[in-house]
């Protein structure tokens, strides 16, 4: 891992790097209060979705941190507050609901905040191994030095731990399986550009940024051999819902035959929905489009259509990379 | 066509709307500096294969505004100052020779000038007729009213006239044949959401802008009918280089079953060229990834690969319109 932190515990408090302001500034927000917590998470200072669910999780425990006085009333607050922040990630409401089975078990004990960040501690901890486990088992898609492509940031940044699709191209980068990476820059908030470009630098691989719609003229060029993404959620029959864009590059790469790669933890699989056709798609703020870094680009009032995430159909997956294995096609989770 | 001019001459200056300003500011450069219009061209102020044609030509008249003492001296520097603010588009170097002929037939004359500047009414003229004749050719391909999505600005702005792409339309609206229109934002210079909205609106078309890689997801969903793009170059065998992004939108087309057309004046047409991989694909400022409109998003050290245009084959292009006709493949200009 790299030499910053998405996500710290110390003294009581939660540290977040404000993603916002990367690469260009390095700040981070310190913070005992749930609801700066889940404004964070609102406002992408925190983002991807095992980063969300570790986050909400200490938020959980932090705010039982000083005696409350109703406790079931106070845990559905926050459990409801925080559960708003992002309707697509699952891992948040997977990681929300495990705080409320140890809530559960815990809300008369003297301990519960102790009980509450030792369960978000473990939610940590466990993000932490998955991402060496993806991290280990992506190696098996590469059989040579190979340029890749990846879109959004699926990295340290989005995780409490290494990262997913990113650790994995980072790692086979250290076992001299990547050659190159190129970087989506990912309209509208430009997560390749600013933050997969920062852990690139921080991690030393040799990479370029391009505007998304370039990806197709990069693999006519034959300059891609892979592309590897991460994942916000994935139905029982391996249909991703990930940031928009990506399923664009599922077509390109069919298309041009080329591998197609997600890495996710199995904490992103919602096993409850038979396929993607049933994941909430959220729509983002309209001033995404017409403002860029709060610089008016094109007229407020003129009309937008910004879907945060688009949809994958599993038979454009070459395979899905879990902390469990490299699942093949037909998926089912 | 709308109530603003692309480009005017009064008063012997040429006058051209800033298109880097746009649609925030409606502000106008007048000049009679050939050098200003190179520059002009070079920023970006002025833009689109046929609007560049068009001001180049009148950039070689203003330039013998007053007397030269070396007339071919002269003439060959103008010439080629001109011919090296953009390399992609064809109809630069199509008009700069046009204009040259002229200038070796009246080169001698007391009223060069004149001449010159008549000519460049004629190539602008010529302009302005052949968008009315490509947005009635353009009609050709609606049979019903249908959601058109269109990337960068091929509109009154790219041209003397009303317009390529964008114009048919707008044409088509006009005759109750276009529902509703996409508007691929175009990084990295937003000519989508900024140009082509302006156009739209301007023009009472509704419409939406949403982020190039959003076409995809919009194509899925089954929300676009058709895709229309204007082109810089096209080889004699149909192949054509247009913004990048381009490409990206034909192969989605060819995926989801949809028509991909492209419509340009015939001087856009490279009979020289067998196939599109003779096209020189000009490559951009590293700034416009790191930057947006002067605000810093990203570190200027991080490499970045920007090409301006891609290349879509001949065999993804259900159709050329051009002022002469809607030509269908095998292409053999």
């Amino acid at each position: 891992m790299n030499d910053f932190k998405t996500i710290d515990f110390k003294n009581d408090k939660l540290i977040l790097i404000d993603q916002t302001k990367l690469p260009l500034e390095e700040v981070y927000i310190e913070t005992d209060d749930y609801n700066r917590i889940a404004e964070s998470i609102e406002k992408l200072e925190v983002r991807g979705a095992p980063a969300i669910g570790v986050a909400a999780a200490y938020a959980v425990a932090l705010s039982f941190k000083n005696q409350v006085e109703n406790n079931d009333l106070h845990f559905q607050n926050v459990y409801e507050r925080l559960r708003q922040t992002r309707p697509t990630a699952v891992n948040l409401f997977w990681s929300l609901d495990k705080m409320k089975n140890v809530f559960n078990s815990v809300k008369f004990s003297r301990y519960i905040y102790i009980e509450l960040l030792s369960e978000a501690k473990s939610i940590h901890q466990d993000d932490i191994e998955k991402c060496e486990k993806m991290a280990a088992n992506g190696l098996e898609i590469f059989d040579s030095p190979k340029t890749v492509l990846t879109h959004c940031n699926a990295g340290q940044l989005a995780t409490g731990g290494g990262g997913t699709a990113l650790y994995v191209i980072i790692n086979a980068f250290r076992k001299g399986l990547v050659k190159l990476v190129y970087a989506d820059e990912t309209r509208p908030l430009l997560q390749g550009s600013r933050l997969t470009a920062f852990e690139l630098e921080k991690a030393n691989v040799p990479f370029k940024i391009n505007t998304d719609s370039t990806a197709a003229m990069l693999m006519s060029q034959k300059k891609i051999d892979m592309v590897i993404t991460g994942a916000d959620r994935i139905a029982a029959n391996g249909d991703a819902a990930n940031k928009i864009g990506t399923y664009n590059l599922a077509v390109l790469c069919s298309f041009h035959k080329i591998p197609f790669y997600i890495v996710a933890p199995t904490s992103t699989i919602d096993s409850s929905l038979n396929s993607g056709k049933d994941i909430i798609i959220e729509e983002r703020s309209k001033t995404e489009i017409t403002k860029i870094k709060d610089v008016q680009i094109t007229k407020d009032k003129y009309e937008v259509y910004a879907p945060a995430f688009d949809l994958t159909p599993n038979h454009l997956i070459t395979a899905i990379i879990t902390e469990k294995s490299l699942h093949k096609p037909p998926y089912k989770f």
